[in-house]
């Protein structure tokens, strides 16, 4: 697939599969992987062995979600030609490399991780960490080198992860000697982290605040009926607040005419626009957004045949890879290698 | 090479590959392992992936020593035909399955296994303490689970390391409801540890207190003439301890003559038998016993290509049953798989 002078940037990245993707997921990442699957080599991850490490109780939902994902991606216009969409846990050189790595960093070290501490106290793990947890800035390290990545799309809590890579990365081609693995780049996504359609800062399927990428017109319709405006705005003739307003929030990240949406946003602060008005405007924009993917996403639900061997064959390209990365690393430091 | 209906117990066991071995090891696993391939269904592990947990700066000795320790077990008489003789780096199913393992085991639990916690002690890592060295316990479980083995020789203070083990296996097969691995069971040998020739109790070669299996005949003279015996027994004339005097300890360890042994305790007690006496005893029997291993050793290093066949052959056996595990136990936890 690839060409030997294929010099574009390598992007790695991809989603836990723990469920299907929403919309949050489409304005933080969805629609930049779309937009530069010709421009940059991009693989994409589907994270079940990273899944795993917060819930090993319940590997059925990880598994399902393997499929669940990859028709979220399909259906969204990411183009198995131009970017390898691959299944993680299929991928051996990735647990390799891990547990080569973990030999290079120090308990101490992961403990003071900023990302893992704030998830540890999120997750309630306290003392009770599974230890794939503790390790999965590893693992994320092990991935991200294993395809040789220079460019990492993560949100702005996530950088400490890239900079644990990259110290990996320094001190095995120290001790070899030269640049064996690429350093990679953290790549901060423009638009900020779109918020619940209750006003909690994040959209999150546990939450019960999300926009799935599936949502049939009811959905859509029922989700920004609902949706938090302002609370102190009780009529339409009042003046209202467009900070902190889901829907002027969500305008923001979906409506193309952007004139529009200040000539909106100036109404509605003077008063005289009611919640309604607003809201039928974003439904719109979201059926005509949502309709095509959900049609697209069911004629490859429709069709698991067809995704299972777009799998097979993206995670074919990874593992040579992954395995490729591997072997260079091996013989680099010398490790026995049957030959 | 097996039959189907192979109802031999299972022994995995196996070396860390960060030297070659010597008398302490012969003493402590490798004649065993002779004595039982036949009886059992064996798995020699040449564990270069967990030698690198705390030899990371140095792979390369890492490298040479899997070699070389192949060599000593074709020396002492481990039968490639009868023991499956495999190299663990080259075996991606104990990764993966160390990987899955470490989702059901806590950063608590494993720094409270007393192993870990002496090991730590004598490496003065304290909290510079790689991952990988600490996740250790958590590989081996990996190893003997990969291969269901079901005895484990094991040194007295490593039993914790088949507790550790057995733990994830109930862990496991709880989750799925049946047991889909079993559960494994210490080996303790009978015979103590061999003590240095200085008297140390532990015969090491970073020590230089140990005797290789490649010793010449001219290395075992020097190693027995220079060996500890009672230091207040000046005179061959005066009575002599036998307690703690290393030239009586290896006399019980490696003469076949019990009733020999005891007779020149009984005179060396009373007084009246010179130590260069009883070292020769002791050296004409470590003579006898280390000239074929020598030989045989000589012949395999000289035919390395040979050897390099035979681990491959066994590591490519070792490969089928360790990925049959891991498919199994991904199948019974209901994880993705392509088919």
């Amino acid at each position: 697939m690839s060409s030997p002078i294929d010099n574009r940037p390598v992007i790695l990245t991809g989603d836990r599969t723990t469920g299907p993707l929403h919309l949050g997921h489409y304005v933080g990442s969805l629609r930049n992987r779309v937009a530069l699957q010709h421009s940059h080599r991009q693989f994409l991850l589907l994270a079940d062995t990273q899944a795993l490490t917060d819930n090993a109780h319940d590997p059925d939902r990880i598994r399902r979600n393997v499929l669940e994902v990859a028709f979220d991606y399909l259906a969204v216009g990411i183009d198995p030609a131009a970017t390898t969409i691959c299944v993680q846990s299929a991928l051996p050189a990735l647990a390799e490399l891990t547990l080569l790595y973990l030999n290079f960093v120090t308990v101490g070290r992961l403990e003071r991780n900023p990302t893992i501490k704030t998830e540890i106290q999120l997750r309630g793990f306290e003392r009770d960490i599974p230890v794939g947890f503790l390790c999965y800035p590893v693992a994320q390290a092990a991935d991200i080198t294993a395809f040789k990545a220079t460019l990492v799309p993560v949100g702005e809590d996530q950088a400490p992860l890239i900079e644990q890579t990259n110290e990996i990365v320094r001190r095995l081609n120290r001790q070899v000697g030269r640049d064996v693995l690429p350093e990679a780049e953290a790549m901060i996504p423009m638009v900020g982290r779109l918020p619940g359609i209750d006003g909690k800062a994040k959209m999150s399927k546990s939450q019960g605040n999300a926009i799935p990428l599936s949502a049939s017109p009811d959905d859509i319709r029922q989700a920004v009926r609902g949706m938090f405006t302002d609370p102190d705005h009780l009529r339409a003739v009042d003046p209202g607040k467009v900070e902190g307003n889901v829907v002027f929030t969500y305008l923001d990240a979906f409506a193309e005419d952007k004139d529009f949406v200040e000539e909106l946003k100036a109404r509605y602060r003077k008063g005289g626009l009611g919640d309604m008005v607003v809201k039928r405007q974003l439904e719109n924009i979201l059926q005509a957004l949502l309709a095509p993917i959900r049609e697209r996403r069911k004629r490859f639900a429709g069709d698991p045949g067809y995704v299972l061997d777009m799998l097979r064959q993206g995670t074919l390209r990874a593992k040579e890879r992954t395995e490729a990365t591997f072997a260079e690393l091996r013989a680099a430091l010398g490790l026995f290698t049957f030959t």
